[in-house]
């Protein structure tokens, strides 16, 4: 056994795997986190990720690209803005383009990120809850978990105020397995034979 | 897909889905909490638990009892005193018992709760952050994030100071797969034919 464990540390710089900050995992093949730095990049190869959501405006680092490059992970930037003074309201239709990643299984194990990892993250991972169909207060409760001492009133607002109908209306062309998602543990599979012809029926059982 | 979302809302009480106090999930197939009331059975039952692990010693309630009986669910108690005047050290013998249940996946999908979810569950996932090879700044955020303004000087010392050794050393009845726990997603597989005669030298590769 300690054979095993040791063979293993060889493959991690110093034996140890440094989350990013704010690290936690939301579902089976979804994590979030701060903005990872490259101490980070060892941790995060465990995870196997296919892609990342990053969340801000600015320009990604050229050593995380390196990363993403070497461990063939897509990036998808949707450039929500910060803090800002007077304060910019959450754009819910980006939300909404970064939510239809986000359960499109075809993107997991997907890690999203902002800077923080706290309102912007905190949000997308919120409308997230309301489409898995949580109560309104479990949603915040992990929301202010997440934030700490700096949660927003306005995101609360935003998270509440989100219409998961859209987004509903949106997922034809990815398919689900009986329930669908949230319902029951990795629900939400996209079956590529179907897109086109999707199995509305099998929901009728 | 709109009759998939209502199909799948008959399921649940009201048509939301209360998650416990506290929760968030750790691993794939391990989740947090604090202590699951009547209100969220709705949410449990989603995540199609094997086993609970109860850290206090008062008696699991009976309501929660018949819920584990009609879901088939295997309930491990380890009676771990809550606060205490004066303060009761965390008792080292028994956190590895309870970490021993927790890395078999023979009993995952898999819910640790106590009372708040902040401190006798956050040692014990602590430990077992430990053993996955986080660095110590790693498990020390995530107990904080979990625990808030309740977070416990103690708590922090007992998991620095926890021995991964003796638990690596009672795993010899569990199948790794590869480079072992904590380095591959999935990768603490139990192999059930090989629980007597481990293949150490795959871990030679």
């Amino acid at each position: 056994m300690c054979l095993i464990m040791e063979a293993a540390d060889d493959h991690v710089d110093g034996g140890v795997l440094a989350a990013p900050s704010n690290f936690s995992m939301v579902e089976d093949g979804i994590y979030r986190s701060g903005f990872p730095k490259p101490e980070n990049f060892g941790f995060l190869a465990t995870l196997n990720l296919r892609s990342i959501i990053y969340l801000c405006p600015e320009p990604y680092p050229e050593e995380n690209l390196k990363f993403l490059e070497a461990n063939n992970i897509k990036l998808f930037q949707f450039g929500i803005e910060g803090k800002t003074d007077p304060p910019t309201p959450m754009p819910k239709d980006t939300v909404l383009d970064a939510l239809k990643v986000l359960v499109d299984v075809r993107n997991h194990p997907i890690l999203i990120h902002c800077k923080a990892g706290k309102h912007r993250t905190g949000c997308l991972v919120g409308c997230l809850r309301k489409v898995q169909r949580w109560c309104l207060s479990s949603v915040l409760e992990e929301y202010q978990k997440n934030a700490g001492l700096k949660w927003r009133q306005r995101d609360l607002n935003f998270i509440e105020a989100f219409d998961t109908l859209s987004l509903r209306q949106c997922l034809l062309s990815i398919m689900y397995r009986y329930h669908g998602y949230g319902f029951k543990r990795k629900s939400l599979l996209h079956e590529e034979e179907n897109v086109q012809t999707p199995k509305l029926q099998a929901a009728k059982v």
